[in-house]
């Protein structure tokens, strides 16, 4: 079902690849070169991601942001451990149990948070009842915050750094599902050492799929020692590709010369642009605060439906956070023309009654 | 650490076993058997369960109501899908990871409920919600509920009925966790068939250790063909035991004469004395309906430190109810002498402040 | 470490995607299009499948061969089942326990096979014994062949039909690892039909990325009620990627106008010169009929060392076949040039010492 | 299927607990005791052990043989590592997938071994293989011995520690299967600390069922720190029962006052006596050297109907290691007595053609 470019807010993966990135992929495809990872390219992301967060990391390349999110965390979570998260995490409802099935079985404890972000007592006293219960609940493993949050929040640097310090008191690694981490770096206007391990992050999941890749993510850790034997672990789960320079390709355009940061700053404006237009153009409720790019919007029945009938594609969320209505999900990207922006505003006013 | 028989209401398998299983246990010593089941007990449980819940019905022995939980819920689950349950089920709070284990990944989407009980319109919302995300979410797969209750309550059987008739429309089998299940037959006052097939219960994990066994628990299908190949789930997981006559002439005991409602009859009789002493006598608050043989209490510390401090022997209940004072959760048995309560109803009143 | 086009025999992965497949990729580089599948050319993939094998199949690209294998594998043997193999197949020596990882634990259960081909007998005479051991043994699950085999030999029709009666006779599916399909089909000289579901195949691996595709796999399904909630396992694998028009682009190309079979009869005709210059001009001993793209090569430790030194790529087997000196595989691609061939024949001649 | 108590010679667990054993389960039915191992006799096994074994272990009671290998091994072998073992052990093909269950899907790698022992050679050789193949092979992971073997044979101490020497060197674990180590241990004339951790044994499967226990194995670690969190693997297994008193009042008789070894020694005494008369009054061949409590026999099919029609039970085994006739097993048990090794020996001669 291909769609008109333009219009399209259901998702920032139904656009296409970046010139950059396809670009480099085509550059990719000459010569023999060693497979699985041997090749020049992949040594090369290496060090770009070295100098990108300015430490020694470990990068693994991936075919999925499921992937990356399921195998970090299979990484740090004992097969009878527990993951803390926010209770509508991605990788709660949208990832068809990946984490469970990587882990051996470790168990999802998730947090209400109404912006998504979880806060350090709830994991405080999630730990507190865990050693209460002994050998009879599931030990405490890791926790896991999403960055930008499925809501479209971030958290910030010190939200970050309180959850993880509850988490480095009862010796518990951090995961960051940074599926939109570039959206959320923008956002902060910090350098990606500060959002991740300087705030306490071990192990981030790298999307850069959403953000102009054809499709490449990627799980990087802070220390390498806690990378120790992963890469028999993405074997096993069919994610060392033979020719890995494809997706290195990607990654090494996509950390270069800012091109990420670009992409996202791009994507994050066009959310901001149309969040301005529908609260005050349109009157309707931003039901969260905009701060990626991602909006979730109320609007009356009728007004959706109209939307939809007009060609704009979005999600009607399954999650609905108003009583009176429907929420409604729009996401920017890297590839959201102005035009589209501007057309979606200007159809949602003439929908709405004067005030 | 063996405590004075009487005084310790903190569970109900810090009982020894009673007379009749113990007796049945020695009978069953004496001469060769074919192991691994294919003795005369093991036959004899079968027809014994047949006529217990009249029908014909699959009986598996185990050794541990977490093992028969996780490997009835395995046998119905997909890894990649969803058991619906209380958020604070014994599976999700007390199996250390168990279901996740056993069924190599599913996910276990608790619903809140002050009560224990869930409700029908949870189960609904939470299969549409799974069916609006489709092969991102995980399967809808099955519904389990506790059977007493882990808050001491007993579902009425037109409440198990009502989720019983979503779970259908769903095509999701229904498990029931009855690790208290004679209790809550007598709280009942109905047959062991009306209380499990005829409301729509397809697999029930029976326990029998908590009211009277050395050891013994028990899997059993209401439908034989739903127990494909789970003797061989059952094996891979250790608990197909060899000298299995002294499991089964555990559970053939149990079941006969009414001696797993004679125990539960006790036991149930014991906590509403102890339920009606703390109420009238101490005016202490019972914080849930007292309907099997639990009881969740509020008191003050003092009084909680000064019970203990006497030899009363009870748990500190981790979920604590109360904002003011401490949860404290009294567990009677077959064993628990009237004696006990008797004294434990003064001991808490002599600590009350007059009113 | 990118090394001369030329001269490369380590695999057939080494080379770069060829050119019909790149364009593709880059055509598909254009517009929204909805993602995780719901596009054009994942649509037009599962024609091109029908059409190709004359049959309505059902199609799932994933990332990777190991993924496509064990996924399959997962998909029809149960977690307590047994997998048939050949005992040095790639899923036994080179997946890192994939198998394991994706089924929840099956066991593999390896077959001797000096050719790298399985007997119907063995098959028979292993369920005689898993059917005698009962409950205690791995229930028989399925058999998976692999074509063309690790040894670059080829299954015959009728030796495939052969272990497909014994398979079927027992219930037991078929899978076949197709990592090199293509080359195994044009050796044949039948059709993808008469090579796979109408000799007994029910789900085919089939491998593009060693045969001219960036990375691209696909499971197929011969009988569409076989894949039931197979998308589902994909998904929670991290397999279903969010802008799969990239890969299913690959596969399009791959399947249509016969560029697979071209790629592949390049492939062999490569390898079958190269096993005619070793056999007559260096009357070295094959250690395996050519029958496809991969060849096993008796050579002694100074020639080997020396044709190392001038550059030549290949791998020493760790499964040597012969007891004085080394065993080589060499490896022909779409990709590998005459010349190089000519060069390996010419450079191991000279390091041949007169007859 | 009640048998006689005696002519069976089907297994060792066809017989009935040992007077001593059945005696102490029953004292162990008193009182109020804490549960889940927090018992006096739980604490009692544990200081037992250690003097047993002139060792600071940790013992683990659990239901079966089978539980008791799997949880062991899950302990020391990552999901994605190698368990090299006989092929024909009983983990391989009597415990239903069980080490792939509760590993994750670690992979057997089994060695050939007409005596069921195998040799370190083979160990050296496959570890060489697995790194040769690095991340695409399963990684190395532990070494599991059956003592006594599968087929009635003992490893000399120096075989154990020569085996052992190489698993150090590649750190690797080692595993005991002693579901028959009294046996072993009568067999060796020696102590059970030479017999494990002096040899290079990690952990033990401790068998107890098949030499007088109603239902009781335990896994012993000789090394504490390898015992991390193996309470909450063996809980989530459905192996932590409530009522623990019942098991280790087992295992406290089995090793005390030498009961196991008198046990063991009967049992063996009865297979040597068993062996000696098949030999020489019948002229039998024995297939395999009779060193614990088990014989295999190799005896004309009319000999083995007749036998069973006399009602003697034993099994014909599926591995069957003769031309001409049938492997039959023998199993004696502390329980068998000496007029049924003498009926069988007279049985058998009978229907032996004079010489």
């Amino acid at each position: 079902m291909k769609t008109p470019v333009g219009r399209n807010f259901s998702s920032d993966h139904v656009a296409p690849a970046c010139e950059a990135i396809m670009s480099a992929v085509n550059q990719a495809n000459e010569g023999s070169v060693t497979s699985y990872g041997g090749d020049d390219l992949t040594a090369q992301l290496q060090s770009v991601a070295c100098d990108v967060f300015e430490k020694q990391v470990t990068v693994f390349p991936v075919a999925s942001g499921t992937a990356a999110n399921a195998l970090a965390l299979s990484q740090i979570v004992p097969a009878f451990g527990a993951i803390y998260c926010y209770e509508a995490a991605h990788i709660v409802t949208d990832e068809a149990g990946a984490p469970g099935f990587f882990t051996g079985g470790a168990q999802l404890v998730g947090f209400a948070a109404s912006d998504g972000k979880i806060r350090p007592e709830q994991l405080t006293q999630a730990v507190l009842y865990a050693e209460d219960l002994g050998v009879h609940h599931v030990k405490p493993g890791a926790v896991t915050l999403t960055q930008a949050t499925e809501w479209g929040t971030v958290y910030g640097l010190q939200e970050i750094a309180a959850i993880s310090a509850v988490a480095k008191r009862h010796h518990l690694p951090m995961h960051m599902d940074g599926a939109r981490f570039a959206n959320a770096l923008v956002s902060l206007g910090c350098t990606p050492a500060q959002a991740t391990w300087k705030c306490g992050v071990d192990v981030l999941s790298l999307g850069a799929t959403k953000n102009g890749a054809l499709g490449a993510e990627a799980v990087i850790f802070f220390d390498p020692a806690l990378a120790l034997d992963f890469e028999r672990r993405r074997k096993r789960a069919g994610h060392l590709v033979s020719k890995m320079r494809f997706v290195s390709a990607q990654l090494v355009a996509y950390l270069s010369n800012g091109l990420w940061l670009d992409n996202a700053r791009h994507a994050n404006a066009m959310a901001a642009a149309l969040a301005q237009g529908i609260a005050t153009v349109c009157g309707a409720r931003l039901l969260q605060p905009v701060e990626a790019n991602e909006l979730f919007v109320a609007l009356p029945e009728s007004t959706v439906s109209s939307l939809e009938m007009q060609g704009f594609n979005f999600y009607r969320w399954p999650l609905n956070l108003t009583q009176s209505g429907v929420t409604i999900r729009l996401v920017t990207s890297y590839a959201t023309p102005r035009a589209d922006v501007d057309e979606f505003i200007a159809a949602a006013a003439a929908l709405t009654p004067p005030r």
